[in-house]
């Protein structure tokens, strides 16, 4: 039968080759690890929902973005994130779950975004949230930079800053300056602080009718700078009374004092009191998590904390904090800039290769090395001794065990060392001592 | 705010509690694991494709029940199995791949079947394959046998039984019998055997003119009995002289031999001739497998060998052989029938909790439980301490590390074990010790 259908991958779906996939594998493996050591429980759910549950708060961006169709009667719709999913689930399942509900999801979620290179329509995120029943201590603010800390170190980064602010600060510091009105346009115009320059905030504070005066104040109050303990200090030095800004600080020192019993270290976060995370959704602690020799990657680690998780399905109060990890992203920034320097990984620590036509030993040695619990491949087609080799060397395995009349007499086998092409005749328990180690 | 939408998962979509969710994981992680053992390497691929590629081989009940939607420009579906992503992934990325190729795919798939107890619309699919680039070795037929042996024996099942076939047999003998052109029928019919007994197939075999002369024939061969080597031997008693019939034994035989060098005891598996798995799309070896005490369930892990993965994509030959667990539906399954007995499983294995306000050495102890490797959650809430336990019970912590005012003086921690009640006072080195038991 000849081609008649050309095979192909929608542009904007990330599939990788089998050795990619097994480093991508390793750092999820890594990231649900450190959840679970912080006794987040595994959560998996639907990537079909109703759309009419899904979309309950969304709107703009995401309404257009969304993968929605038909099937049968039901208007559906693929999830978009692990937030809105998490809600319907807590809402739901309320009566069965234990509070604070501490969960982690790692799954696939899809925007129909414009395709542009590093930006995809379907990719993993990887997220933690702590839901409370009614009240949720401030405590656990200060446990996410904990496990994001746990999380970046595990995957091998010495270098990462994660930069923490409340939202309650800057509404209060805008109330403060009876700015309340515009406070989301003065928002949007700080949020490119780093990318216009501070001279362009200022022109465009101006543009939007921003008297000189309160300018100053916003500028001053956005120049904060120094150590953490610094900042703070200059914020209570503002001396503002406003209650919201007041709170604000408050959570923010309890936070900080916190995330060093917690055990971070200084070096990596620090107070920013320009990070502002969206405009609708935080309602107190925002996180940013930056690599500190790679800021133009953006933040690899974001979260808050919400008031209210699911307030478009019941009347019950649940406030929660979260954050969550980009996963398919970061992947492809970290390959792009050759950061992922990790040893040459492969599945098999071994292969089995025949130099006789009876394979009965081979399969025999297989079996021993995989009962010892070792990952075994074992090269069962009739070709030239040096395919065989050939195979483990494009699959980086780094032993070859050699079965030959020799060796079945014997009963050894050689052992090939890929990487320093030594070969020994070792006994099946030797081998294995040696693979293992 | 007053709720708005109603929430609600779709029927069809199993979301699991977080209790069984660590069931569920617990399985999918030894079945990736089995996989590994075999130098499977692991394989993502997207859940949306276009649909012209994924339906290019489709045809009747697939093409009703799949989930397919137009997103701008594109006639996109999600996938229904992970086999026709595979043929589209080693056709396109064939430059890039070793062969024989060897994969595993853990992953959702979608099918609009009519929603009824125990059938999932979203469901995991395990699947392996072994795909050649032109030819494969039989002896791979043998290895999957052997893989689906370690797999459920490390998901904790004794008596199972893999049956296996070759399609060449069935086909054989009806080209022997002159029956080719009827044959698609008659497969329907033996298919039934079990359900509708020997009497009933003779009698839908008469209905559709077959020959009493080759019913007897069909049926003496379907009555083969005894063990494995019987029946082999039995069939070569046949006589039949058809290149299909002759070449199917041959290979049947030979896998025998090897599934037995691999390691797979009689007990767990066993020639069927009954067994055909759907009519086309298998060429050879074909696999079920039944848990011995449980035959209600249906086949839990089936596949075979099939001529050429890829016809529809490339006139390249890609012979392979793979078989599948549907995870879903077993998961299901076993919860039904109460057989998943393993013992009670939390993700913590010690929850943190502080008898006073000051929560520095609560959090300095759960801190140097994780760094010593212990999946730890600490109580952060202010609530009297029973709340707390209640937590701990519920979540099925076995041990509750208790932070009071003596313990703090002491550099000490009271540990609980939830399970007995004992309670002890210990360092926290010896602390850990005893939770990591």
């Amino acid at each position: 039968m000849s081609k008649v259908v050309e095979p192909r991958t929608l542009p904007g779906f990330m599939e990788l080759l089998p050795s990619q996939q097994i480093q991508f594998n390793i750092m999820v493996d890594k990231i649900r690890k450190s959840y679970e050591k912080f006794g987040f429980l595994p959560l998996d759910t639907p990537i079909i929902e109703m759309a009419e549950v899904l979309l309950a708060k969304a709107g703009g961006e995401t309404e257009k973005q969304i993968y929605r169709f038909d099937k049968g009667d039901n208007d559906l719709a693929l999830r978009f994130d692990l937030t809105v999913p998490l809600a319907k689930y807590v809402t739901e399942y309320y009566n069965a779950l234990t509070f604070p509900f501490k969960r982690y999801q790692i799954g696939k979620v899809y925007r129909g975004e414009r395709p542009q290179k590093g930006r995809y329509r379907e990719f993993y995120q990887c997220d933690i949230d702590i839901i409370g029943d009614g009240e949720l201590s401030i405590i656990n603010d200060a446990e996410m930079p904990s496990v994001i800390y746990t999380t970046f170190k595990e995957l091998g980064f010495e270098d990462f800053t994660i930069r923490i602010n409340n939202r309650k600060i800057l509404n209060g510091l805008f109330e403060e300056l009876n700015l309340k009105d515009t406070s989301v346009d003065i928002m949007r115009i700080i949020d490119k602080l780093e990318k216009i320059g501070k001279d362009n905030v200022i022109k465009c504070l101006q543009d939007i009718n921003i008297s000189n005066e309160k300018i100053d104040k916003i500028m001053n109050f956005l120049e904060i700078d120094g150590t953490t303990d610094d900042k703070i200090d200059s914020l209570k030095n503002l001396n503002f009374t406003n209650e919201l800004f007041v709170k604000g600080l408050e959570e923010l020192e309890q936070v900080v004092k916190y995330v060093r019993l917690f055990g971070v270290p200084d070096n990596n976060f620090k107070v920013d009191l320009t990070i502002a995370r969206g405009l609708d959704y935080y309602t107190g602690t925002v996180y940013e998590t930056f690599l500190d020799y790679y800021r133009e990657i953006g933040s690899v680690c974001s979260g808050g904390r919400y008031e209210n998780l699911s307030e478009f399905y019941t009347d019950r109060k649940m406030p929660g904090v979260g954050v969550s990890i980009g996963l398919t992203r970061l992947f492809y920034k970290l390959n792009e800039l050759e950061i992922i320097k990790e040893d040459k990984k492969s599945i098999s620590k071994v292969l089995v290769v025949s130099m006789i036509d009876d394979n009965s030993k081979s399969l025999e040695v297989a079996d021993m090395f995989r009962k010892s619990g070792i990952n075994t491949d074992i090269y069962l087609e009739d070709k030239k001794i040096k395919a065989k080799f050939k195979y483990a060397d494009k699959l980086q395995i780094p032993y070859v065990a050699i079965i030959g009349e020799e060796e079945v007499k014997n009963g050894t086998l050689s052992l090939k060392n890929m990487e320093t092409g030594e070969q020994e005749q070792l006994s099946i328990e030797e081998a294995i001592e040696k693979i293992k180690v």
